[in-house]
């Protein structure tokens, strides 16, 4: 088991207008992507994996100069890894109005000649996967082997079996939802809220002002990372540590930092908001928010899987109370009401949602068996 | 079963200086406070009432000319209700470092002329409780029948039990904790970031410039808001039920209201807006935060609770993710292996934190019978 090594990212434009569930179009487009592995010579072992909140295309190994640059998924995709890129080939993708490369919000818009800024268009988890599919055409990819995602990733992967059903065998729906709880929301509009009350985010326009909505970047990811963390590992982890206790083990009685976990969550703000553009922020929770497939089936997930046709493997951790195993159940009941194939793992992990993007044996085993199944069903197996 | 009618708030000035715990002292100070019910001949009656986060001195009743202004706690104190002021004289005192008239950062600083701002020292739940104490000596009040309180102030009446064990008969501590977790903490810390980081506050001194940090007491309020809700209730209240849901029952695709969750949290955020000082609210998330009286004793709980000699009433609700019951259980777990009477309910209730302020008749039953056997033991019963 060794690293992929080191890669490099592919640009693919596109230059039909692709139409969006909100109405309207985006008249042309870019999507970057990198691939690992090989595709074999009938082109049945592609896998795509799409990506949560903060996450792009970089799934796995590391850029030319740039040792540190890993892929977020690193440990999950690679030579010998549970996704194995010595038996399948891999795509991860860039989704529109992420601040990656793919057309975004920083970007011009070709009818006005300025940054789209807040008047890029609300994109949805359907529209991030229409995109995907013409990605795949250009790449010649009739059918994947898989398409696989975590949390906001799995809510793609779930789309997909629902708008393509022939176009993937497997779905693979990790730390996902069926669509978000009002609390989910609830944390979400906050985030929003702190970054559009930020005077700096000059109502999205703050690319041509030269400034960035730093404060309202930092609150929105500071109240994000908390729902990522469970409760039990946040107080293993932190507890009422205070920060260089050593030092000075009394409270400071000030505003300042007092606390390890103050410090924690501060630095993940303050990081966060010199990477992560904030219109990006806004339209990413937005597609979280309206993902919700049963919608338009008066609720009924049921009814909303019924056209699927893939295998799933769905997955979830006892932990993650933004996601919890209770909203993984609601995937899976609605699969086998459906007699779909579904094996379904429930992980007892401690790291909340998180743990989909951490190193878990028993997490690392299951999907790496899921892989090996899908594998030895494969009629051709050879990379090209 | 009536409500107490016509109420009117007292303040009484305090010229000794008040040595605080972070050092330093409060040279002279108002607490304002409101009474009910009558005192009894032998003063052993008396009950006081701590109050919450954004609560007040103004527990019960309501003001002349202004039948809204109810006081926070109407259901559970009154003629007849479970705190009964035809029983009990009850007290309920504004805190230091509040903005509801007892002295806070609002106020003119006597050394400078100028308002405290964010100089206002950082007060404790100890502090609180020697403030309080001072304002029994003065009314004459040796011992109280019971010190109650819920959240916050169920902080202040462990505290009132550790601090002075011989002036209160009863601790009364509902959806309370022994101290707060890591989560609990990054939760203030993001509400103190979103209120540090508007540039509105403007160190602290917003009032000399005429403006409110609006946009991050909102952000606060709305992120605390969410703690004070169960995940249940508020998917039972709001699910994703879109706001104006008859009229057009779609996405909006930009980034204003499209659920209903979100009106609720903006309103409630923009109302608290309105009428709480920024500074308090750092003020009391920091006394939140320090609340610890296990931490001087080796982070034993029993040991720290080792001192008191009051019989307690301790009550949590099932919901309550904030402070959950087993927190709650930590508490009553010290006070067995002290060999104290302790009376502990785990209340069965949808609504989260904020049940403690909530009609539910188990909990108001059991409370009201607390209250019956408090009167049963006590040897003078009449009021004077």
């Amino acid at each position: 088991m060794s690293s992929i090594g080191i890669v490099s990212p592919q640009a693919m434009r596109f230059a039909e207008p692709l139409r969006l569930q909100g109405g309207g179009a985006l008249a042309e487009y870019t999507l970057v992507y990198e691939t690992y592995g090989t595709l074999n010579a009938d082109k049945s072992n592609a896998v795509l994996v799409c990506h949560a909140l903060n996450a792009s295309h970089h799934v796995a190994g590391t850029y030319e100069g740039d040792p540190k640059s890993t892929g977020w998924w690193n440990n999950m995709v690679g030579p010998g890894k549970p996704l194995d890129t010595d038996r399948f080939f891999v795509i991860g993708v860039n989704n529109l109005g992420s601040c990656f490369g793919s057309t975004g919000p920083m970007h011009l818009n070709p009818a006005t000649g300025k940054p789209y800024g807040a008047s890029f268009p609300v994109v949805t988890v359907e529209d991030w996967v229409a995109a995907q599919a013409r990605l795949a055409d250009a790449l010649g990819i009739v059918q994947f082997a898989a398409v696989m995602g975590g949390s906001l990733g799995g809510m793609q992967a779930l789309a997909w079996s629902i708008m393509f059903p022939d176009r993937l065998r497997h779905c693979v729906v990790i730390a996902s939802t069926p669509k978000l709880s009002a609390q989910n929301i609830a944390f979400n509009d906050v985030a929003r809220q702190a970054i559009l009350s930020d005077p700096d985010y000059r109502g999205g326009d703050f690319y041509a002002h030269g400034v960035v909505p730093k404060n309202g970047l930092r609150v929105a990811r500071m109240v994000g990372h908390i729902t990522y963390l469970s409760n039990d590992d946040m107080a293993e982890k932190f507890g009422r540590k205070l920060r260089n206790a050593a030092e000075n083990n009394d409270y400071k009685f000030d505003f300042g930092i007092d606390f390890e976990i103050e410090s924690y969550l501060r630095y993940q703000g303050d990081k966060f908001s010199e990477y992560f553009d904030a219109n990006t922020y806004l339209l990413i929770t937005k597609a979280l928010d309206y993902f919700d497939p049963a919608r338009e089936f008066g609720g009924s997930l049921t009814r909303a899987l019924a056209g699927t046709k893939a295998d799933f493997f769905v997955a979830s951790f006892t932990t993650d109370w933004r996601f919890s195993p209770e909203r993984s159940r609601e995937i899976v009941e609605a699969l086998v009401c459906n007699r779909r194939r579904v094996t379904y793992a429930e992980i007892d992990a401690p790291h909340g949602h998180d743990a989909f993007l951490l190193e878990d044996q028993r997490y690392m085993n299951m999907v790496r068996a899921y892989y090996q199944r899908i594998w030895e069903a494969m009629p051709v197996k050879g990379q090209a």
